[in-house]
């Protein structure tokens, strides 16, 4: 086998293999490649990461003598030395990784500098006090970032010395005062570790490349991973590069720029630079940068060619640029270029801009937008002005995006009430229950103490497309008082707050918002999207507005409508809670008369709304014991309320009670107990049909029973509907084009889809319940060690928000093809809370799924995915 | 494709076939071949009930046809005619399922009689009143079983016509009055149903027919199968015989016997007979049967004939036969035959016997012993004497085998108690949790009023070899008056009750018991047995007690110590308390140093009674709640026990409140969260496996860690075990040979075991867990709904007593192939509670594992099934 190679040189690297060279390595070298002024260095390759971790965390005599090899060439090359008294050679070590993590990984800048070599540097560009300067950052930078002596240390021990000089300002250092303090930098370095700082550059470039290893593991690394979907397995790259400095004086700067405006996407130049300056004072803000059209004043000659380098860059990557530079002493350097982060409208705009200039091709510049992006465009949100003047209380989960305001309501009732008289309000909860989803309908954001961005509250909010913040740590609520106590500021039911849904961030006041702008290029880029696409998308709708919603953003049909969730409406409940009393068949048939009414109306709206779209009804799923109230106050008034006495419902209550209702008696097990209930449901639904229909609709009913683990399981209860629909159809003399057919959500039904398969005409995933039962965890409950898990790398990723697709997805799998085998007709989709996510979705197309099904506030985003997707598989 | 045959002649049919012709059909074919007299007739075959059930319950034209062509052959031969007036034809329909189902199915005899042939009938026999009564039994027979007209409405037209006669028994009864009787029963049926009933003897027939293949499906039969592991797809044949008369006179007779005694096995033929009778007569007890032998005195000629008979019969099928046999004016027929029930003892005896008299190979005689009934033996029963005069107060699931006497204990504390003091107690609890344990330790036998056969109380009472009825559904407990209930009876601490865990009955005070008689022949053919049997069988057992039976019964290793067992020992659980409540990971440690000590005992205890033979330790599992009170008072109590104030203890149990515990914070997930309990737990496995082994012995310890679904946990929890084993060896010099693996009870492991094989040395599939997360049934819940699905013919039998093959086994058979593939050395064990069920050891056998482990009283029962299954498996 030939020995592995870890470290190459710009120039010798492949700027196509992000995998191996990291994003920054491969753009460094396709730079060099195309003749670019790049200061020159070497990469050292994510598999030298992993041999790092592999070896205990250590970099091996292998990987050392190689970066010693290449770095005797750039030596040559440049003609400097490491630690040098004449020629000394000063180099940046930057952590590179495949996937973009800005600023969770460590850099080092002006290493090589020690006692000797800072003398020279001092003598060369004949600026003592930039030499200095430049040593003393790169002792406080070292220390902190590789041998984890805090900069706070250093701060102090600066502040100590300014007050000696009597100074206010860094800049009033005068080289003098600057060389003092680095003695005392490294008086306090060795008083802190028993051991001088390195002087050897060799010593120093060890430790950093070991360094910049070590903080792709770092806590801030792995949960960025996490949100980002990125994978930990990879591992980063190493960068070493010669540097030059934009602060050798009046002829020096340095300044970033992107290639289009990355708010708005307009085709311009766009970017700021600061003239004798590094890079950090530019993020500092002590000084205001200059527009970069300014260069053109400053520096003619380097203006000219960083704009045409900028041009063929964007011409050669076929992107959006953001890149880095530094003019040192007159000449211009590039430092980094990479694919620039946008809004979601920059990048619609870009992306049709570029089609339109000839750049790329419709199916690239697809496959250039981020489609979670989307999501931005699809909620109203703070005024830009408005918000980056408001100073946040506290910071819950990002559970729903959107923007709201309004007056604290503490209970779903009263916030139906209120709004009902007008009011904008929050509704502001320790947790939130099925029961309260009138009142998170009612108000305009909600904010919970309790739950995770899977918890009931961001579930549903997400659904309804409402502004949520969820798990808010310093959120206490006493509802005695009727007060809500964030982050120790006591709120009344007469305050109004704020939340931000997409950053989890809460605000006293009121705060502007605006309208999502949905400009015709976001139209025309879902076109070709659509275009694209084989893959359907569809929603989870469980009402005509939702239906209707779900319409205007595209959907093409309805994947899931919770046929429960409008028993819990309050003219509705009272009917349920009077089937789930009923002692006698007959009690709870009359009960049941009452529901089909209510149903039938419903369906008829959603039918309504989806012109002939398929529309996919799931029988009552939950528990009865969901609908019954808990405390001892609740069920004495409602049984107040219900003519009946406390014993009897409190006993009801506890009959119901369940040990793990998760895994009780809930989806077709109340068929199967109660046929009843799924005669009444198949009537609502045919009925509605032929109510439709009559009017020239063509409706598409698919009726799904949910919970099925076994075939048998399926076929009772399928008899119950077939036989019933004969009968309502008979009944009226019209016929409904319906079907039957289930979701997989048990691992027994996957396991057995080929026995199902030959009862069901669809399966649908649900991949939630499938998940909670495939990994063991209960949804509920999982927050109780999931951070252990994340901090300690055995989950990567919440796997209720994206799907696990080695585990649940091998089950999906299994059941697609054992399912296929047994009933080529089957159709397949998934209707999880996965269904919107772009992983997943590029999984269902993957594995052969007909549609996927998410809400209707998503579907913009599957359908991206899903073109996506299909791009990917040609 | 050629016709299929649905009807075959006795003398056409293939007596090894049963699964067409059932076990009477092909019995009645082999007798025919084997020219011994039997009354000919023909079998509709299995084959033609499927068709019956798939044609909606209905015999088809097709197989009408054929059965009267083959009717027309039968008379033919015998000379008879249906609805003769001369010489009718009379014949028994009887079911004859694959698998013996005694009582369970319907059987109509002297089909064929009408107004018309009942007199031929009484002319050929000279004998009215026989023929009269033939009639009169038939009309209310076939209008039971064929019609649906209950025999009570029968017996109140006998009861008016006895006192209008004024007679008292149904002997005194003329043929004039019983033809009177026959009108009034006609009469009956014509104004219960509005047509006359049926003279056509054809129309008898088909009617027969259907209510036989109609009765496979009665409730009764169903309930059967399930508790006897028989599937529900075969359905039943149906045997149309000539009937033959053992009441036609003086020399005509009936009789059943068995070739050996089916008590003891001896080798003699048993059994009894009544001269002058029909069978029903044998069974009503009105008369007393003689003895077989006497049969000599009565009909020399008949009765060597018969012993010749049952001779051949036994030589012929290599079994203990039982035989129905009708002397019609002094000729013997042949009804039946069929392999005879034994009892336990008496199976053994006769397998041991027919071996020795070459009548079988060994592994034709293990063949022939039922696994389960094993049980038998293995637990103290009632005195027979004793329990035939007994009477049963109510009855409960019978939960756990042996039989028990002793006064009420209402709590476990009191068991506990009471026990110490010398006295038998029963503890009568609403139902058990984990900390009853050691009162049902304590108890002799234990009574609940909920829960299943799988429920807490019927498992751990399984594990422990003792007594329990749990689910009596006539038992409420009044805690405030500590009083129990039992169908209306009251019961207070000091009345003694009796249980019978076999069969579930609850008696009033002390009824003797006798211990289980381990003979000779026990220990002869379990030696046999395990000759044969390739799979090994460990026990699961967490105590050295545990251990020691296990060995006892032949146990080969422990396949699951469940470590936390041991916490709730009242001496221990203090301490897993105080380490629950510890706020730091200093006062936790400080705690898992006292249960160090603890658990170092147990481990050591265990140890020396496994000699060397493997122990699987599975760390600690439950959610810790389990561990804590649930009442207000129990947790003040225990505040002020461990010195901290109701509010902190209370918020503990509240913060440790889950939805659904069954997928909550447990297993490895605890060490995880917490590495210190996994390091306490390896630190005593090892210790005391180096003071085991310092006396010479050679522990096998095997650390189990459970609920694992990602190898990264299983990684991080090994990595833990390893690095804490390796410090506890080199602190002591001392070696232990310990291996890692993992339970798979989350579907998500079984999914990835190519993964997760990598990191374990042993796989032991969970199957309890399993179970629930594959079905998404939880086992506490599942009551609510099971029932619905027996009755509706969706499961045919618990998941949680017999493995699903199809659904769960599907997933263990692709972990076992993912698994081995991935890590060939893989152990691969089963340690649910379906590790002692008879057919999931064949599975087990045939998917590959190495062994199967279950609570040390089914070893012997476990032993036995592998055996079979290696004989099968040939």
């Amino acid at each position: 086998m030939a020995k592995k190679k870890f470290v190459y040189l710009f120039k010798e690297s492949d700027g196509k293999n992000k995998a191996l060279f990291g994003g920054k390595g491969a753009n460094l070298a396709e730079m060099t490649a195309l003749g670019m002024p790049v200061p020159q260095g070497f990469t050292i390759t994510t598999e030298a990461c992993s041999q790092y971790y592999a070896d205990g965390a250590k970099l091996s005599e292998t990987i050392i003598n190689e970066v010693f090899a290449n770095l005797k060439k750039i030596e040559k090359e440049v003609g400097k030395k490491f630690g040098d008294s004449k020629n000394p050679f000063l180099v940046s070590v930057r952590s590179g990784a495949p996937v973009s993590m800005p600023g969770m990984m460590d850099t080092i800048l002006n290493l090589g500098l020690n006692d000797v070599s800072v003398k020279a540097l001092a003598n060369l560009t004949e600026n003592p006090r930039f030499a200095y300067d430049c040593y003393r950052r790169f002792i406080q930078m070292y220390s902190d970032v590789v041998i984890g002596l805090s900069k706070e240390h250093f701060e102090q021990v600066i502040d100590a010395k300014k007050k000696s000089k009597g100074i206010v300002l860094d800049t009033e250092f005068t080289a003098e005062d600057l060389k003092e303090l680095i003695e005392d930098y490294k008086g306090f370095f060795f008083k802190s570790k028993g051991y001088e700082f390195p002087q050897d550059p060799k010593v120093q470039l060890v430790g950093a490349i070991e360094a910049v290893f070590r903080s792709w593991d770092n806590p801030r690394a792995i949960s960025y991973r996490r949100m980002k979907n990125i994978s930990s397995n990879c591992g980063t790259a190493v960068n070493v590069q010669s540097m030059v400095f934009g602060n050798m004086g009046p002829t020096s700067g340095t300044g970033v720029a992107f290639t289009r405006n990355p708010a708005t996407g307009e085709k311009k130049l766009y970017g700021e630079y600061l003239m004798n300056a590094q890079g950090e004072d530019v993020v500092a803000g002590i000084r205001t940068p200059s527009s970069i059209d300014d260069l053109k004043k400053d520096n003619e000659e380097a203006y000219n060619q960083f704009v045409s380098i900028a041009s063929k860059l964007e011409n050669y990557f076929h992107d959006m640029q953001d890149m880095e530079f530094t003019i040192e002493r007159g000449k211009l350097y590039m430092l980094q270029t990479r694919s620039g982060k946008r809004t979601a409208q920059a990048a619609i705009n870009i992306a049709i801009d570029l089609v339109n200039e000839g750049l790329c091709t419709k199916e690239a510049a697809i496959m250039g937008i981020d489609p979670q992006q989307l999501d931005d465009l699809l909620h109203p949100t703070f005024d830009v002005k408005a918000i980056s003047k408001a100073v946040a209380l506290a910071e819950g989960l990002p559970a729903s995006p959107g923007a709201a305001s309004g007056k604290i309501a503490f209970s779903a009732e009263e916030a139906v009430e209120r709004a009902r008289a007008g009011e904008s309000v929050i509704l502001v909860r320790l947790e939130t229950a099925a029961e309260d989803i009138e009142g998170m309908n009612a108000a305009k954001g909600i904010l919970t103490a309790r739950g995770g961005l899977t918890s009931h509250a961001a579930v549903v909010a997400r659904g309804m497309g409402k502004c949520c913040v969820s798990g808010c740590k310093d959120l206490a609520i006493d509802m005695e008082s009727r007060t809500a106590t964030i982050a120790g500021n006591i709120f009344t039911d007469k305050d109004i707050i704020s939340l931000d849904g997409a950053s989890g961030k809460i605000y006293a006041g009121v705060i502007e918002t605006v309208e999502p702008n949905i400009t015709g290029n976001f139209q025309t880029i879902m076109s070709w999207a659509n275009e694209l696409r084989t893959l359907k998308v569809r929603a989870n709708a469980d009402t005509p507005h939702d239906a209707k919603v779900a319409r205007s953003f595209g959907a093409e049909g309805i994947g899931l409508c919770r046929s429960e969730h409008m028993f819990f409406d309050e003219a509705r409940i009272p009917v349920i809670r009077e089937m789930i009393v009923s002692k006698t068949l007959e009690q709870r048939k009359i009960a049941l008369d009452k529901l089909l009414i209510m149903q039938r109306e419903d369906f008829i709206g959603i039918y309504n709304e989806m012109k002939g779209y398929p529309v996919t009804i799931r029988f009552l799923d939950p528990p009865l014991h969901e609908f019954l109230p808990k405390e001892r106050e609740e069920i004495e008034s409602l049984a107040k309320d219900m003519n009946i006495s406390y014993e009897e419902l409190q006993a009801t209550v506890d009959q119901l009670h369940e040990a793990n209702p998760m895994l009780g008696h809930r989806g077709c097990r109340l068929s199967v107990t109660f046929p009843e209930i799924a005669e009444m449901q198949t009537r609502a639904v045919i009925e509605a049909a032929i109510e439709v229909n009559k009017a020239g609709a063509n409706v598409k009913a698919e009726i799904m029973i949910p919970l099925v683990g076994e075939v048998k399981e399926l076929a009772f209860v399928k008899k119950t509907v077939v036989e019933t629909a004969k009968k309502v159809m008979e009944e009226q003399g019209i016929n409904v084009d319906y079907s039957v057919g289930t979701m997989i959500e048990v691992p027994r039904a996957a396991l057995t889809a080929q026995e199902i398969a030959l009862e069901a005409e669809f399966f649908s995933f649900g991949t939630n319940d499938l998940t909670q039962m495939t990994f063991g965890f209960s949804r509920d409950d999982a927050d109780k060690y999931l951070s252990a898990y994340y901090k300690n790398k055995i989950l990567e990723f919440d796997p209720f928000v994206r799907l696990d697709q080695v585990g649940v997805g091998s089950l999906i799998k299994l059941a697609v093809e054992r399912g296929k085998a047994a009933n080529p007709n089957l159709k397949l989709g998934i209707c999880g809370e996965h269904g919107g996510d772009p992983s997943t979705v590029e999984f269902c197309n993957k594995v052969g799924l007909n549609y996927v099904s998410c809400s209707p506030f998503r579907v913009p985003i599957a359908i991206m995915a899903a073109a996506q997707a299909a791009v990917r598989s040609k």
